[in-house]
């Protein structure tokens, strides 16, 4: 086991993925320094070992430490005094989970990019080897880390709105309206195909995140859902729009629309919520504020750090009010959450109060989400029981 | 008949319904006003003949052209030599069919409020009235009146935006998250009435103009729909809430929102389309800019009469741009449409080139929309075919 | 004088100005109409008889109320029985001294577009001529007639938000970026033509706005100014760009700009003030909106008949929230105002409480200010007193 | 001298300020960190030795490198083998002279915080000190890191506007609406006293990045300025409001509005540049959108590297356009284009192309212009000639 003695400032942080050519591992990296939490030390940065050799380089890895295999780094790692103690997976879906696996039977903390894995099979395997797992694991549903989307959990959660009615949610994209996979162009291949994305398309990549989003600021409990998916581009192997409806177990109803096929829009994630008592609406794109609509009185704009702000957003904000943070900071507090747990982990403490992270529950909730809306649709837009598929 | 030899410059117009307290009558009448098109001479304005020589006198309207029963408007006007030659019918929805038959018999121009009836079976029977009668039959579905919602459905009848895949549409309002109509507030009271709103709540009032908004614009047919219907707030007999998948003949696929219990909302109706080479986007609180969003290229913010208004926009809008037009005049374009085919009616001639205005047929698919929305949700959310009852 | 003892509902209004081709006349005479307070029933449209008399047949005037000459019209529409009680004067600035001349001092109220004149000493003698009539003066400054500008002057003479520090108003457009004066464009014409607009350009035609709006909504008084304007459009001879810093008697400061060489702004109109414990701001091309911010509490989005909405903007507004009113019916609200005014004199009663409308005070001081500007400009910018312009 | 023989990725940077309780500090220590270029390694963080090494031990810095002042910082750092290549000064206002000194005259690169100096005589001093240097002299005029500024830039110099006409930029805020520094709050406290500031209160703190942004952006060389400056809040010894108009060498005009009273304004610093064929808006609170608009045609939102982002643009942007990039990113990115610079400096090469960022002459220039305006306002408002402050 890695030797945690000296305590260290820093975690030592490993990648699995994330060489040149692909964004994410990019936006991993500069989430894990923003707050000076992580030391990137190791990785598996691509699929064999001279071309991870040459990312570590990039990075400031040293060359002993690149691997060209997860497992041979997992077991390596392990192994070493001083070797990582926590690991990003950031490679396409369909390897999340033997990845994952590897690191976490060595007691090793997973950081893992959404969704889950790219089967329901494997996600279920994911969570029993997280459970078994002494290692905490950290789902980068990113989008929960903004100081706005806090704000907004926290004031549905003390009861500001009301019983809650009402949950639309969206997140429409344009980058796929034509069939850029046969470009050639990385990113868009690996996400429309089904052997390294799964089941979904739109629905894995986007409306995953859209689904945990409204979960996480709800705290609704999703209890069926009826879906009409399509594949509007000529030969997209996967959905590129999805419609849905869904019922919660409260009673509460909601909307959920994901597109990649949506000209104008770039990353329109938006929220919105209704209660009795009053709403709240907010949008990725400017993420520094949040509409608070009180029932008869006017609209509030609510701002990041602002006159209004409350416990929950201020403590993952880093600037006054008006300088705005993006996603870069949004992620980042995804890693800074989980780096207050790790510590708190290494010191055999409980989690610290008020640290929120997405898990591995919530990473079978989003493959359950895929698989139930592909099978509503397949089924002719039936109404599906999502108890059915998240579970296991 | 009427006698219009003269050819007066202004129409001879009634009024069923919009007496003191009603709230759409009064709408009618400055839409009527502005563009100088109409005159009010007559009126059933009131279910008693004292309520409605009061309503008249408020009016100007002359007291012995106050009627207290709309059947003996119809009979008495018809036989007068300058009688009304139209009539604007702003009563609750039970009465649009009984009311407008008796015009419509006699060759008196209907202008109707929405939705057409409080019955799919009354809406196919007021259609065949309508059809039988020499008589124009003119729905104010208002916000089809509005400049940048011409030129959006310009913009796609000429194939601007490509092939149409997606319509998202929706109306939300707040009005009604309390039990407003206990309170004997009179527009709560009959819209959320059975007996005079007929079987939709929020579907009839407001999501049938959200339906016929995106329907006119896209110019797309419904084929089937999927519906899921609620009444949130205790003791409510109509719906105020709907969520609506839609599946259209072409292969396009839609969202419909409709909502009274969304706090923050006023009159929040938006729609947005999305094709193959590009988007549009529109909401009714700010109706002089539509969004163009061409695909691959930045947004733009087309204005009412700015800098790239089109034929379309430019006849139904009256003053220079960035000098907001609003509800009243998209309302009074409905008016002035229909002043034009009623003047070429008179003269015998064919209605001109680029008139525009919902008609029957609007009519009975809105109520049908209704129909069939109720309808799904009673079956559990299933989808049905919009054939079976937009038919007759 | 005219027998106004039959006390019709309807004033009864004449237009100087207005023919075919005018741009403003129009819009006073939708004004005119939106309420129903006025019936159009004489004009000198032109100033030829033939023009005037072609104009009249497309409003429904007599033919024998069509004048060629304001002189004549006012001579003879003084001694008819059933004569005008009002006239709106819409011709370009140079004659509106002469024409308002005529009407008053046969006591018929006027109503006059702005600037008051073309020149500061026509605008004394203005204001000389109408305190010595009997009759009303109103100037049509239309902006002051937007119910959340009404709301605005409410809640700051209310204190609302405390001693107010600073004034921030801008009008920009960007019709007059090139030189369409020469292209032979009416409204261009006549509008840098130094003999029929006066001293000044953009200060005359859009500055008086803006400057009579802050002090409609602020209640300041200026005290000092300092001006720099241009002409950049080679050619022009008025200034198409004025900037002006401003010293209020208070104490308080602002900043006024006018541009018509501004790309992309139509007619963008911004209100900005701040006092000691909160702030408005308000665009004219979104006027439904006023953001109220009060200090140390989020900014709050008010809105027309909103949930926030006061005695002082409800007055002078027709529909319900969320259904935009615009333009039109901010100028038929001056009208309105103008007709309660009217209709009281009439009766001999004073003008009832809470009838507001700009007068001849607001023409001086607009013409004042016009030529203030333009004074403190030629003399490098230098600080001017107002009071030296502001009398008489 | 340093030995940079091993050319490491990262440079080795040392901090002057920036201790507990400091906001600047961590500020440029984020920055320094996002893109991976800088390794902060020593520091006079606070005035004495003992809460420096405090501070060092909360960043992680060697408690021998933590200096209680940063004369003895600048020798000792300059005499280690691996002493530090750059400084970062972030103290208030009136010691970046002495400091910058110290580390200039050692040849060791200094980023700087803004304004340069509190007097304009240090400000001369410190801008032959640089000159008289090998070292390179950044300061932190953040806001020019914004990618859409850059955009902005470019697209001014390539002539995309024509030429430019109007400048009309402002910075507002609202946090010293009341006498915070009377209360102890530490920012407040330095901020208003003119020992450590300098003659400039909201001129200094904000005016000067307005002042600079525009400058940046337009291109344009201010000519002469007329200043009206006020202390609205009673016992403030510094300007809290600034109006300015502004004359450009080339005949542009433009005005200038800083205050920190203006309540609902956290960091509201917008910019518009209006050219002969189009015009430019941008706000620093929504800073990934750039409207453009081109005369004659509909506005344009261009976004972060969106359908029309520009090399200039892009290239100091990470991540897809709609995953919003903010504050902290545009301050990385003047320390990543001064990571540029400084690692062509140790190869002896030329700056690279492309690589910009604000240097002393921008540093002299803003301390000419707060110290203009102060004359200015003291003369009455008068105007002065730049070109008297900006030299030396």
């Amino acid at each position: 086991m890695n030797d945690l003695s000296n305590q260290p400032r820093r975690i030592r942080l490993g990648m699995v993925g994330g060489g040149r050519d692909a964004f994410i591992g990019g936006v991993h990296r500069i989430a894990a320094r923003i707050d000076d939490r992580y030391e990137l030390l190791a990785g598996a940065f691509s699929s064999t070992p001279e071309k991870s050799k040459a990312s570590a380089a990039d990075l400031g890895v040293a060359a002993d430490r690149a691997y060209g295999d997860y497992a041979e780094m997992a077991k390596r790692e392990a192994r070493l005094k001083t070797g990582i103690e926590a690991v990003a997976i950031v490679t396409p879906n369909h390897l999340h989970y033997p990845a994952a696996r590897e690191f976490l039977k060595r007691g090793i903390h997973v950081i893992c990019d959404k969704p889950l894995t790219s089967t329901l099979s494997d996600a279920r395997k994911l969570k029993k080897a997280a459970e078994a797992s002494g290692a905490l694991f950290v789902l980068t549903h990113n989008y929960t880390g903004y100081p706005m989307i806090r704000q907004a959990r926290e004031m549905i959660a003390s009861g500001e709105l009301g019983r809650i009615r009402l949950v639309q949610v969206e997140y429409a994209q344009d980058w796929l309206s034509e069939n850029l996979e046969e470009t050639g162009q990385k990113q868009a291949g690996w996400r429309t195909d089904p052997a390294r994305s799964g089941l979904g398309g739109s629905t894995g990549d986007i409306g995953t995140h859209a689904f945990n989003l409204a979960s996480f600021v709800s705290g609704l409990e999703l209890a069926e859902l009826c879906a009409d998916l399509d594949s509007f581009v000529e030969g997209r192997q996967l959905d590129d729009n999805g419609h849905v409806l869904m019922r919660f177990s409260s009673g509460a109803k909601g909307m959920l629309w994901c597109s990649q096929v949506a000209p104008g829009n770039e990353n329109a994630l938006k929220l919105r919520i209704y209660g009795e008592k009053g709403g709240l609406e907010w949008a990725q794109e400017d993420p520094n504020y949040l509409w608070h609509t009180p029932l008869g009185q006017p609209k509030r704009l609510l701002t990041r750090n602002g006159a209004a702000a409350t416990a929950a957003g201020r403590r993952v904000s880093r600037i006054p009010g008006g300088h705005p943070e993006g996603y870069l900071e949004g992620f980042a507090n995804i890693y800074s959450e989980a780096a207050e747990a790790i510590i708190a982990h290494r010191n055999g403490n409980p989690r610290p109060e008020g640290v929120v992270f997405p898990g591995i529950e919530d990473g079978l909730a989003g493959v359950a989400f895929v698989t139930a809306c592909v099978d509503s649709s397949k089924r002719g837009g039936a109404w599906v029981k999502f108890g059915n598929y998240n579970k296991g």
